[in-house]
């Protein structure tokens, strides 16, 4: 065992202190210190450095159906990381080595096969784009729009949240495909970056009164694919301007991220738009694409290295501050990936 | 010319009176008597004798969007028909010919090229057949089932409007399909037909305060594909039961036949569920898949021949009673196809 693991007395650690009411906040969270246990056989020592803070940890938090096991009160809270391999009593690990996986908001993780860890190579890039470009948010870019929402070059693709993680690298591959891509996006900085730094074709404001009259000026042609990160009224208006055959992908719903009970989201039913434009609505989650993550991630390194793809941070920094950064991410406040830096590679804490 | 025609010389039809506020009544048309006009060169004139009573008509009486042009007050009102070639002058039409399409609801049609007419082969059975198991009716029950909903042996399959012209042939496809086929219908008589007659596993009311778990004995191993042609409230609580990655199909809404805006149809917006259950809702209209109409007709003509496939009829008699069988469609008064019988094969009227 590496003399690392004896440096890592203690595990700072972000619970759920309780379930959230309405829109979570930094006060549903508490900070906890534990003393990290001594590593047995099959176990590795992994110190995180990079949290992902992601649109998906909202659910997680909920009592209401979930797609994979959420967090209660008590629990630590689940988060996406990227760690080094500091101590490890396993043959699949080395001291050095660089995972990713769902190893929560936490500074030390335990690797005892609870949770799939998978490689990053440091050769590609730097690590935490394992969690952006190269993860998460590339991997549910990738596949929502090209698998679900299969854009045709000379379409119109419509973003919701489209300087969002998610939405930012949605908008480029759109274009790499021929396509017209339309952010819809909160405020007018915002916009400026959608057109500016990822390229989109057009940017319309939620915000603007006259919305869906900027929104049919952006998309001329009508609404080819929409990729939804929001849902929510917004929904609703984007609907309107869908052309027949149409694909909605839902792969969000940052609009009723305040919403305890997603049944409190009421709106007009969209039976009638959907058979008229024989539109197809499709609920998207990611983690049911992983057989092609590794073919994914080959053509989104191509694509950067390239230079037509990328990718912001915005890093918050300290453990301590992931509850923020989560608050950060639902007010629409982050530009970009919404990281939290816990710790340099190699740095022996 | 053959003689018919001047025996023809007044035309009964059926105009819309006005627009329809709620559902549609009778009171919202009106029988009008007009002479026929002179055959001219290119035109064919047909008897009709049979009118096809479909949900799709109240979506033509709407001013609101539609997927094709609807009907004006002062407009014969759409429908689609059987009818017989009484006098042509025109190459492709030959006397006693029988031919199906949207001829209206009218006594005569005059054939000039504003509407696509199909011929029906009297040797395959009953001409009106052309509107029901070998028309529109199985055409949408197909389509919709197989190229939409695409079900695999041992999945479940629900239906609303389970004993309708269209769902009652999809459950029997269903089945022929290898999948467990469940009835969602009004009223215990109907739940009878839906299993005594169309062969269901399973059929509920869904006037049943106990719907729900009603629903969920029925179909213990979730729903795959809800084949849905209502809508409305109902929709929510199937939508609770549908099975990871099911599909939906939109077929009809019979739910909102009342409403006289779409808009108005309010429940909680779906992506929620969408989204966490990857669940496919698609709006199916049977019209797309016209490339492959002589596909469907002859694989439900083999079904129905070796006693596999059947549709009762539910026939009125006389153009004056076409009103009449719409509200009784969109009352669930029908049992099986809705017809309208207006004259007899070789009738001179």
């Amino acid at each position: 065992m590496s003399s690392g693991a004896s440096a890592a007395a203690v595990n700072r650690r972000v619970l759920v202190a309780r379930r959230p009411v309405g829109r979570p906040t930094a006060e549903d969270f508490a900070l906890e210190t534990v003393a990290l246990p001594v590593l047995t056989a099959g176990e590795a020592l992994i110190r995180i450095l990079w949290l992902s803070i992601d649109g998906f940890m909202v659910g997680r938090l909920r009592a209401e159906e979930n797609y994979t096991s959420g967090v209660a009160p008590g629990d630590v809270m689940q988060a996406m990381a990227v760690g080094e391999v500091i101590a490890s009593n396993r043959s699949d690990r080395r001291v050095g080595d660089m995972v990713v996986g769902m190893m929560g908001m936490q500074q030390w993780f335990i690797d005892r096969d609870a949770v799939p860890l998978s490689p990053v190579d440091p050769a590609r890039g730097p690590v935490q784009m394992a969690l952006g470009l190269f993860g998460i948010s590339g991997w549910s870019a990738y596949f929502g729009l090209l698998a679900v929402g299969r854009p045709v070059a000379g379409e119109t693709v419509v973003v919701s949240a489209g300087t969002g993680a998610v939405g930012a690298i949605v908008g480029q591959i759109a274009r790499l495909h021929g396509c017209r891509s339309v952010a819809i996006v909160g405020g007018a900085e915002k916009a400026a970056l959608a057109t500016d730094v990822y390229g989109y074709d057009a940017a319309v404001d939620r915000h603007d009164p006259a919305l869906g009259a900027r929104l049919a000026a952006a998309a001329p042609d009508g609404i080819h694919v929409y990729f939804d990160n929001v849902g929510g009224d917004l929904y609703d208006l984007v609907l309107e301007q869908m052309q027949p055959h149409g694909r909605i992908v839902v792969c969000g719903r940052l609009a009723t991220a305040h919403l305890v009970d997603t049944a409190l989201d009421i709106g007009p039913r969209d039976h009638g738009r959907l058979l008229v434009r024989r539109l197809v609505k499709t609920g998207f989650l990611v983690t049911d694409h992983a057989p092609r993550f590794a073919e994914a991630t080959a053509q989104l390194m191509d694509w950067h290295a390239r230079g037509q793809l990328r990718l912001s941070e915005d890093v918050l920094h300290g453990i301590e501050n992931a509850p923020a950064a989560l608050v950060r991410l639902l007010t629409g406040q982050n530009r970009g990936k919404q990281l939290v830096k816990l710790a340099d590679r190699g740095d022996m804490g």
